[in-house]
């Protein structure tokens, strides 16, 4: 059998990646169908709810006036519209007209407070008009981003157009004030998401002046002296203090960050601007191999919300708000449409299924913002009794259904609602597979079409069928991930073996497809110790245990004991079992652990003695649903050194 | 050979500690003799020069206006006063006429600047005078506290009563304000310290008021409506959340807990009230068996400079102020005058050989503040590169020639000064070792002066000779420190052996001494890991090596290598030599030890390969004095549990 694993090449002339829509797919099983069904079942009108009752829809009223409740805040309309972009790619899968009639509404309001001259903004225009465009500080272009991505999505999904000319009004009112006459207060948006809004309504409408507008964003960012910043901060935080093609490590404010560099990835891969591209990446490696995670977490602290140095990832105060690993995962994709390499494919989904997912109940209707490794409840029972000029900060031990900033709510259910975005992109003949999941669609091809069925339990389990649909000679590269040994992933067509030899993850099946091809690839979904690089001293003499793109960890509630000081050995065998927990099925692992007895005394030069135990592990994302409990990821190794 | 190991009670009507004053004793050579040397060298005049430059004693001439530099602090006053105190102490052992001439002139300002009535604070006389008694959290009570301790010691040592007269004025004034007209605007002190004070200037003048105006204090803390905290912190802070005798865990602001807990437990034993004592107890328990780092150090957290919850002692952030454990050890003092147990010398010596030193600099001049556990100076130098708004509070990493608040400098000075209070007390006819120090002088026993020398290295080496100069029937209590095992401990009488069979630490000799007779006590100076009880979740997983009293510590300029991955092993041999930092000789250890290979990988499920390496290890008192790099104190076990 015929097998050319040909390296494509990476240059932008020879690699040309192009997204594959979520549009064009649909989740047909596994465990995304179970999550979009969730999130379209109770999410999404939890988040409604949630803001309809904290006067977020009302605000779009713009009747505010002093002394009424619910004062418009600077961002608002942002987690409206981001919730509008949700709803959207749901209904881009199924129509809906009483969801639409809701959404209706709020465009008819929209677009009834939106000015003559394009300008929409409650806050500056009921609390502080005067004060419109002046402060860079103050999030208007952020949601004038988000605007933007929600009328696209809601105009794509419905053929409906009225929050989408409110979104183009806006966008051109920007563009003038901002790129054309320079007649705003500042020249760049101190919370960065418009950059990417702009290249995606480029995109849509085909209009330049988008582009010119997000390339004005992206190339004064770090040279203006209009420039502010918040009074507290530094012009790192806002990803201002070197113009961006000097920026090559990950610095200040996570989620900002990510959407920078999301947008720079659009603009470097719309431009062929290859030394862009190396920027991004650049940025891109330092984030995964000195400022990640192993949850695919980042944004190390809450001061600042923010990156902080290489290898610094403290335990139980690392911030990794839920938004930061979304805008990585979107980040990622961007990249793997520069460069055909599967360490972006292994970030994305470090970050998707660990912590994105875990920002949210298994029930669907609550959230973490914040994201940490490890919870004491001690430690968070201390700093609830103490008072206020006295606490430190900390994770909440439970999800909330709504905060006072709730980003992230919205941004998940825009996030899951268009989950197929991470399956496919092409290449020139080349269909990449980059995130494994059950569902069926077509990806095009030189004008075709070419229909693909995916059949998997992934990431619960490595098995993952693809059957090809429409015949055709063209590459299927599979991606392999990091985490998979490629001696032990078995790969075949139609049954035939095909040798796994990965370039950059990628095995590249080029053939002449029958209708009805099957291939079949067979992750090897062992469970692995991780240690993390010495450097990290937060975790020196620590392991996690995963599986697959899974990190699992341990809650009290399940292992009646000191979970900090408890043991594990790198050769215990691991099992696996199913179990329910608020009514969604997870994959449990049990192992045999030690810990040391436990003792009056505080310092002692005899050891406590060791006891064998058993540790239960349940996957990351599923911790906190089941009452307050010690949580950790890292785990002692029995034979400390853990060097083998 | 006879030997008694009779247990000699703790109840208060059988047991009567009585302090024997280092006023009584001369420390002739050894550790301390280099330490006083010091101190009275250098030490001394460095804090008076420091406190000259910015305006503590010209602040005492009370013409401060608005305008002028250097306005007078609350507290400012206390720092003269204690830095008095000190000098008294050395004037104590040998008189200077230029040094008392110094000391005078400062008397004579306070003498010139009390009032009529007595009242004595700058700040409270030309910046806030109307506010002077009505505000609990400012330090007025604990100033005049530090003036008692200082007038009382300067009285003693040179026979002049000037200051003793300023003291006993506003001592007179604050008793009559405070416990008979009940007419200033708060009932007890929101920072304590003239508790103990008032103790020693009843003791010192035989004025029951004195004791009256303590015990008033004390008995009325928790009780009080009128009593005011700081609108930042709570009463927990100032230990007013419950009447004393209630209060059964140590909280609140370290420093003044251990002040309050060491006035307690001076009427306590004044008063022979048992259920005071026990409670006293109780704190101290609390603290050394779930609050006290190894290092002897307390007031885990900088919010507050508070104790915080139970086995929470993290390394970094470790706040433990220098002024906290000399207050520990001042209180296990007292304590060892109501019970004879060896727990509070121990206590005492882990505080005094460990944080207490550890917050001067070999050259004496420089001070710190806090005593970490471990610094990771890439934290401080991201820190440091951070703007205001979004720094962490983190220990500085080289010592300060003086502080804004200044405390810990003049605390050091008064307590090496008097270091020998910690060597005798005696209890009916027995005299209690304590603390092993080389020197020379007398007990009291039933009227009697009993002459003893003694000779040691310790705390570097083990042996001490103790020569008793004076024949007599009478008890001498070895106290075998809780680290050293007694099976091998050495006693001999004229080299006779003893069973060493300590009952609560303390072997007790008791036999008619003839003039000459030659106790030898060699404890055994090993080398030891110790591992943090289980429930202390920043420690499991890793030992620490002490010697004696002495905990060590790695630091970078020794061991070019990531300090936090590096793996001891329980077995190692130890190699134990004598360096020479600063002009000051230090035992160092060297052990053979373990460390993984750098990485470029973040994280790997393959061990990341092991080293052997040496591990260089020097006294934690004696760190960052060769510049700035890593230091730890805690190191991961190779053998992962250590469990043996």
């Amino acid at each position: 059998m015929a097998v050319n694993n040909i390296w494509k090449g990476t240059t932008m002339e020879k690699y040309t990646g192009e997204q594959n829509s979520f549009k064009n797919i649909t989740i047909t099983g596994g465990f995304w169908k179970k999550k979009q069904d969730l999130f379209r079942g109770v999410t999404m009108e939890a988040v409604y709810d949630r803001f309809e009752e904290t006067g977020r829809f009302e605000a779009l009223k713009f009747n505010w006036k002093e002394g009424m409740p619910n004062r418009p805040h600077i961002f608002w309309e942002s987690d409206v519209t981001k919730w509008i972009e949700g709803a959207a790619y749901f209904l881009q899968k199924r129509r809906d007209p009483l969801l639409e009639e809701k959404i209706d509404e709020l465009v008819g309001r929209m677009e009834r407070a939106q000015e003559e001259n394009g300008y929409l903004n409650a806050y500056f225009t009921v609390v502080e008009p005067e004060a419109r465009f002046t402060r860079r500080t103050d999030h208007e272009l952020y949601s004038a981003g988000h605007l933007i991505e929600g009328a696209i999505a809601y105009a794509q999904a419905t053929g409906k157009n009225a929050l989408l000319r409110v979104a183009v009004t806006y966008a051109d009112l920007i563009d003038r004030v901002f790129r054309i006459e320079h007649s705003a207060g500042f020249d760049t948006p101190g919370h960065e998401e418009i950059e990417l809004a702009l290249m995606k309504l480029y995109r849509y409408t085909g209009e330049e002046r988008y582009k010119a507008l997000a390339e004005y964003f992206i190339n004064t960012r770090g040279t203006s002296e209009r420039d502010e910043t918040y009074s507290f901060t530094d012009q790192e935080h806002m990803q201002s203090h070197l113009p961006v093609r000097k920026q090559l490590t990950a610095e200040g404010h996570s989620v900002r960050a990510l959407y920078l560099y999301s947008g720079m990835a659009d603009l470097a891969k719309e431009n062929k601007e290859e030394d862009l591209a190396g920027v991004c990446e650049a940025l891109f490696d330092n984030i995964v191999n000195q400022r990640m995670y192993i949850t695919g977490g980042v944004g190390s602290t809450h001061r600042g919300e923010s990156f902080s140095f290489d290898y610094d990832l403290p335990e139980y105060t690392a911030y990794n708000e839920t938004c930061a690993s979304i805008a990585l995962a979107l980040f990622a994709r961007r990249m793997w449409l520069i460069e055909a390499d599967g360490k972006y494919a292994d970030a994305a989904e470090q970050a998707i299924y660990n912590t994105v997912l875990g920002g949210i109940s298994i029930s669907g209707d609550s959230f973490f913002y914040e994201n940490p490794m490890s919870v004491d409840p001690r430690r968070n029972a201390f700093n609830d009794s103490r008072p206020e000029g006295l606490k430190e900060h900390l994770p909440i031990l439970e999800r909330a259904k709504v905060f006072g900033c709730s980003c992230c709510p919205p941004n998940l259910l825009r996030f899951v609602g268009s989950i197929a975005d991470f399956m496919y992109a092409t290449s020139g003949s080349t269909v990449f597979t980059h995130c494994y999941m059950n569902g069926t669609g077509t990806v095009s091809i030189g004008g075709r079409e070419i229909l693909l069925e995916q059949k998997t339990e992934y990431p619960y389990e490595g098995d993952v069928q693809i059957l090809v649909k429409t015949a055709g000679t063209f590459t299927i590269a599979l991606r392999i991930p990091g985490w998979a040994s490629a001696e032990k992933a078995e790969l075949t067509v139609n049954g035939e073996k095909i040798v796994c030899a990965p370039v950059k993850g990628y095995v590249y099946v080029d053939r002449s497809f029958a209708q009805g091809d099957c291939i079949h690839v067979k992750l090897p979904l062992e469970t692995r110790i991780v240690e993390a690089n010495p450097r990290v001293s937060d975790l020196c003499g620590r392991a996690a245990v995963v599986r697959g793109p899974i990190v699992f960890c341990a809650e009290g509630i399940d292992n009646a004991y000191l979970l900090r000081d408890v043991r594990i050995q790198r050769e215990s065998a691991v099992n696996l079992e199913r179990e329910t927990i608020g009514g969604m099925e997870i994959p449990v692992l049990t192992m045999k652990a030690w810990k040391r007895k436990e003792s009056a005394v505080l310092y002692s030069d005899k050891p406590y003695g060791e006891e064998e135990t058993q540790l239960k592990l349940i996957p990351y994302f599923a911790w906190a649903n089941r009452g307050v409990s010690e949580m950790t990821t890292w785990f002692l190794q029995k034979d400390g050194t853990g060097c083998g």
